[in-house]
């Protein structure tokens, strides 16, 4: 038997950083986690305990294709809250996390050879994501003054079937203003091109709101899930919001692609919306270290960085420094004992110039990794 | 935007049953449902007790894309159990769901416009997630004097990429022995033709144990899952069994387009696998209910079946009664007050003259139904 062509993606290249990491702590050594790309923290509490109680009460077998009722509901309603957005439920899809999303959306929208926009630096997922159902991923080299998110003439002369934005972004943490997203949409439109939303990281922003693409137009796919903002990585729930004409055939794709989302994920999910309190001790956490990375990641040496609107991420140019991330990633853990993620993993042509920190973990570890960071640095002068 | 071609995937026939029921329910009468695919059994009590464990001390994150290994060497010690083969845990891949498994085989092992054998009738997914992945599904016709199951010489001329096999099988029950599962890996093997052993029904059997394709070739990928024999159809967790030379190219494949199965989903189902006792509880309500089909389906006037080797499901000849099973199935509702599937979702050519009775759910539900039938069969003349 051999493998398809479709099959060849490429590794994450942080997994070799990883598994060195791994392997350091098996022989004892204390290492901190910037490369993580989670939060620390579990589901909160109050998902828990209606999962513990539900299954107590039912016998949680499949549910409809497209979710829980209430899950879609609640999930309306928070349009309401976070962007004052009238939404119709029935548009909201439960998804086996974002990833289900894009595999809903891909095959939704693309057909095999279609040629699909993804901004790089951006998540390493959609390009493989992208291989593996035989669509043709194309990289769109986003620039610094842009704050590394695609502008509308990137689509000049693409022949995009599809365009990927992703507000707040990883790794930069960047967002698309209203109007720089507005225009982004206008000109998918004018190109018949297909407008798909990633807005996982919303709820995660420090100046200003996230703006959601259905504050534009109905016109888009929106993905979202409960992993960041609601702290929920490895249940895999997320959600997609179509527009109303697309909702049936979403709903055949999911019935036969994924069945359902996993049940107990979805109960848990429903009682996560309303536990404020905890998310939001959550997002005080990351407001505190986003804080002590943007003041001792330059003392450390790391100054080409700038602030994140989003995510809990800071993307730093080091090319002054080395064009090969993946070595200099191993040589942090290695010296400093910090596992960070070299920005190849983002971005296949300029990533060799850049590394990625994440401060999702709890502060101490922040504290210490900026230590350490400055302390190998020095050293290595 | 517009949607995709390989988007238009069909819609599941029986979906207008169950919706059909879900009204009359709602308008107050009583419907016994044999058009259901999954037990009325929750996971274990043992596997639920576990996960309520497990949140309260692990923040229950991603765990890696092929899954928790402790699962893994689980699964790979159950083939000594059940089987007496001896297999590497490395070749375990836990899944999303039996659902994810076919979407990982099938971008795996398939490129754009190749073709894939599938038995007519069957399980109605296959048809759609392979559309859905730009790829032709090829159905087969089988025979009833090879109890519904794929021959050798049904490889013939097809230029098949892959081929699919399910024993026990959806709708019919039926299984490969042996003899007969060897004969068509070999003629794979001969053609060039990828062989996927779907055994999600696995251990659900009556007369004899089910024939892993593992038994005879190293040469196949086998799908199972925890939704049937387990008992947790909504928890959406399986597993797959892969050549050891295709575990790198799989393991690419689900940190993309799945990060990983839901955790705790998979913490549930290690231990699950050590609640014998409950789980051969839910096998004896099985073998009681088969029997009570095999002895009132005829007297209703149900008389062209052939007993099931395994899964929980009678497929019935109803040519000489209907050619339209779906106004059939409507029909029975409608009277009887029993929802039944019609052979359409499974075989699109043939289906018109067959429907698939379901007797997963407890034993009175089945007596119920059967006096329903018979009676709505005498009245009916």
């Amino acid at each position: 038997m051999r493998n398809s062509t479709r099959s060849g993606v490429d590794p994450f290249i942080v997994m070799d950083v990883m598994e060195a990491a791994r392997r350091a702590e098996a022989e004892g050594r204390h290492i901190i986690h910037m490369e993580v790309g989670q939060p620390g923290t579990p589901a909160p509490e109050g998902a828990r305990a209606a999962l513990t109680r539900a299954m107590g009460e039912d016998a949680m077998g499949y549910t409809v294709a497209l979710g829980l009722p209430a899950l879609r509901e609640r999930i309306a309603r928070l349009y309401g809250e976070w962007y004052n957005v009238d939404l119709n439920p029935e548009r909201v899809v439960i998804t086996p996390g974002s990833s289900g999303g894009f595999i809903l959306a891909f095959t939704a929208l693309f057909d095999a050879g279609d040629r699909v926009g993804i901004g790089a630096p951006g998540y390493p997922s959609y390009r493989q994501i992208l291989k593996a159902l035989d669509l043709v991923p194309v990289d769109i080299e986003t620039a610094a003054e842009n704050r590394l998110q695609p502008v509308p003439s990137d689509l000049e002369g693409q022949d995009l079937a599809g365009l990927m934005v992703a507000s707040p972004a990883n790794p930069s943490g960047t967002m698309l203003g209203r109007d720089d997203l507005a225009a982004l949409m206008e000109a998918t439109q004018a190109h018949g091109t297909s407008f798909i939303s990633d807005e996982i990281y919303h709820g995660i922003e420090y100046e200003a709101k996230a703006v959601t693409a259905l504050e534009i137009s109905d016109e888009a796919y929106v993905i979202n899930s409960f992993s960041k903002y609601f702290s929920m990585t490895g249940w895999r729930v997320g959600w997609m919001v179509v527009p109303e004409d697309h909702v049936r055939v979403i709903e055949r794709l999911a019935q036969n692609l994924f069945i359902c989302p996993p049940h107990a994920s979805q109960v848990a999910a429903l009682a996560a919306m309303d536990c404020r309190e905890e998310l939001e001790a959550n997002m005080a956490v990351y407001r505190a270290n986003r804080q002590l990375m943007l003041e001792g990641l330059p003392k450390a040496g790391f100054d080409r960085i700038a602030p994140p609107d989003g995510a809990f991420y800071v993307y730093a140019d080091v090319s002054h420094i080395t064009d090969d991330s993946r070595a200099f990633a191993a040589e942090i853990l290695e010296q400093a004992g910090v596992a960070v993620t070299p920005g190849l993993d983002f971005d296949p042509e300029r990533g060799g110039g850049t590394i990625r920190f994440s401060y999702a973990r709890g502060t101490a570890d922040i504290e210490e990794g900026l230590v350490r960071l400055k302390r190998f640095m020095e050293a290595r002068g």
